[in-house]
């Protein structure tokens, strides 16, 4: 039998897939299952977008562009104005969600055995979309403690080789939903300068933003054009994860003419969901105050209740939907297990994902979880009484 | 200023993208430019496949499984058992594309500085995806004097190195449009059983054959199972290019669970194309019996006509909707240009692909191009009337 690749032994599950087959088989036994491991959120999608799909006159469903249609992308550079930041149609390509636009840059700009510093915990699938370019995450490690701002400048500079080709934050932060403040940014920007180093930025979650604060996107720095790739997605703006359209931007004309020769090979985004998306941009201001105003609530409630919890440590988050917390327990994969196969609270449970997914050192996080605060209040409440009560026994 | 990556300078350019800005010149002129340089079918996408799009009931735009829904899957293995391929839904994962099913396998398969060999001329993405996954494409070129039949199979063996992880093969070929016969097939089967090497086939435009023939799958060898990958896509079979939905099939679990890790990491392919692909499945047979039926005489047509230029070869193709012909000119690209830039006959002009761009051998193929029957009979007619003029005047 032919053997795999090592790449392909390297590539790492989803750290929530291990639990997937123990929440099935509760669900099977009648256990009410709450699901706070995953970014779906439950919010409806803009009515302008499905209905945008809905009344669709496409008699051939052709190949759209390759960098998407020019007028999706210059009413995605009246949006992005719209936020201070100002980029021509030529300076985005339309990607297949924003998975792609991060795929996209680092074969732009990395090769085998290149390094790329990131602050930890991040995204997990980051750890995935290094092993498939065949590149290696340098991470420095982000603390609790301090709500997960950005680590001292001096631990990045550290860290940087000659085969550093870039520093990657995502702004708000998943799992951690800190917000780097403008100075962070700039720190991000000298640094990037004086190394020649790229600053990549996924900021998708820029509009769910809390308590009267600011996004600062890498965009916004001047002197920083040739430096700084931003890799964005409608997924959880106008929650239509499913659509799968996201884009890079950068003024950057060699990044983007190689971003676009990746995007040439396999031809175009989907075109329905481009629709979708294009129509997205021309949702009233009032479904994000609602919406935010939602998740605001939603943060509270799920702070004060975890906080309430003995041994649980939380750091009340800026933006984004999730929140990091500290768990009284050894090892949160062990215990994300045990929720779903051997607890239930009248006949309920949850689903958390470990954090240990999320840090790519060794062992660390191994106490922590990613709570997504993607569900109602009233089921946030219940679910955090769960944690409670599944705690005291564990 | 950063660099970009090696990788990214090495990435091939699209072989027409390099016409594109003369295409819209002339059109810009006036010029009415006949395009016989892509893949894109103007035969119109199954309504029921559009219309389960516009009835869709959707209200969050979620996220669908990695591996695309038990459902869809399902139906697409009952597809594949009228085509006397028997696999199982857990032996499918639904992919963005065959792009991505075939970047899903590369990944899988092998790793930076690995071989694979491939008969050329063949689908000028298959260099972009080998050189975003850092391997070497080996490649046995075949002849338009055969009419691109399976190389004789001495010259693949004579090209296996230890770095050698698998054949490619397209079929029925583009840009060739040659069907492999059976027993090509088996010949295939026999090597890659005899080198343990994977057997990849591009199978995409399986119900495009013609003149009574039938296709035949790597999926119907027994023996073969633990060595076959199948890549395949709904974008030609019904004409939804633009839907972006393939898939992944093979009987070897250690390939298909590495697969889904890729999968994992970009989330899921998307859900509105995957909704249209599922309906696409009850389209009825006289649909393809139609389709093919235009395709044959388009074909028939084509080359009749072209047979009919001095100096021009061509090798009736049985399968897909491409020929490869062979122009008595130097150099194609410049030909290609010409057409657009300085030619036109009473206002109109064609557009060609250059066959260089289907070659990974240096200077092969530079006096072929590649021809698309995507146009109505009398369309093809005054194309090549245009073609013919062209090549008396270059």
């Amino acid at each position: 039998m032919p053997s795999i690749s090592k790449k392909g032994t390297l590539m790492p599950e989803s750290p929530i897939r291990k639990l997937v087959p123990y929440a099935e088989t509760a669900k099977k036994n009648g256990i009410n299952v709450y699901h706070l491991n995953i970014g779906q959120p439950d919010i409806n999608t803009p009515k302008i977008a499905l209905d945008a799909v809905k009344n669709n006159t496409i008699k051939v469903l052709a190949y759209s562009r390759s960098e998407g249609s020019e007028v999706y992308r210059t009413k995605i550079a009246k949006y992005y104005k719209k936020h201070d930041i100002h980029v021509n149609h030529d300076e985005i390509i339309v990607t297949t969600g924003g998975s792609e636009a991060l795929l996209f840059t680092l074969g732009s700009i990395t090769d085998v055995g290149d390094e790329v510093i990131i602050p930890e915990p991040f995204y997990a699938n980051y750890n995935g979309f290094a092993t498939a370019s065949g590149i290696k995450v340098v991470p420095v490690i982000s603390s609790i403690d301090e709500a997960f701002a950005l680590p001292p400048i001096e631990e990045f500079e550290a860290l940087i080789t000659p085969k550093t080709k870039a520093i990657l934050v995502c702004n708000p932060g998943n799992p951690t939903g800190y917000l780097y403040t403008r100075e962070e940014i700039k720190k991000l920007k000298t640094l990037a300068l004086k190394h020649d180093l790229f600053l990549v930025a996924d900021e998708v979650y820029r509009e769910f933003v809390y308590d009267g604060l600011t996004h600062h996107s890498i965009m916004q720095e001047t002197g920083l054009e040739q430096h700084a790739i931003m890799v964005d997605s409608v997924s959880k703006r106008y929650s239509m994860c499913g659509a799968r359209i996201g884009c890079i931007v950068s003024k950057n004309k060699e990044v983007m003419a190689t971003a676009l020769k990746f995007a040439q090979a396999r031809l175009s985004p989907p075109t329905y969901a481009q629709i979708a998306s294009e129509a997205a941009l021309d949702t009233p201001e009032s479904y994000f105050t609602e919406v935010n105003e939602e998740y605001k609530e939603r943060r509270n409630v799920l702070v004060r209740e975890l906080k309430k919890i003995p041994g649980v440590k939380v750091s009340s988050p800026k933006g984004a939907f999730y929140c990091v917390a500290e768990l009284p327990v050894a090892d949160t994969d062990v215990f994300a297990q045990w929720l779903l196969e051997k607890f239930n609270d009248k006949g309920e449970t949850v689903m958390v994902a470990p954090a240990s997914g999320f840090y790519s050192t060794k062992g660390a996080g191994k106490n922590q979880v990613r709570i997504a605060y993607v569900l109602k209040q009233e089921k946030l409440v219940r679910s955090v009484e769960i944690l409670k009560k599944a705690l005291e026994m564990y």
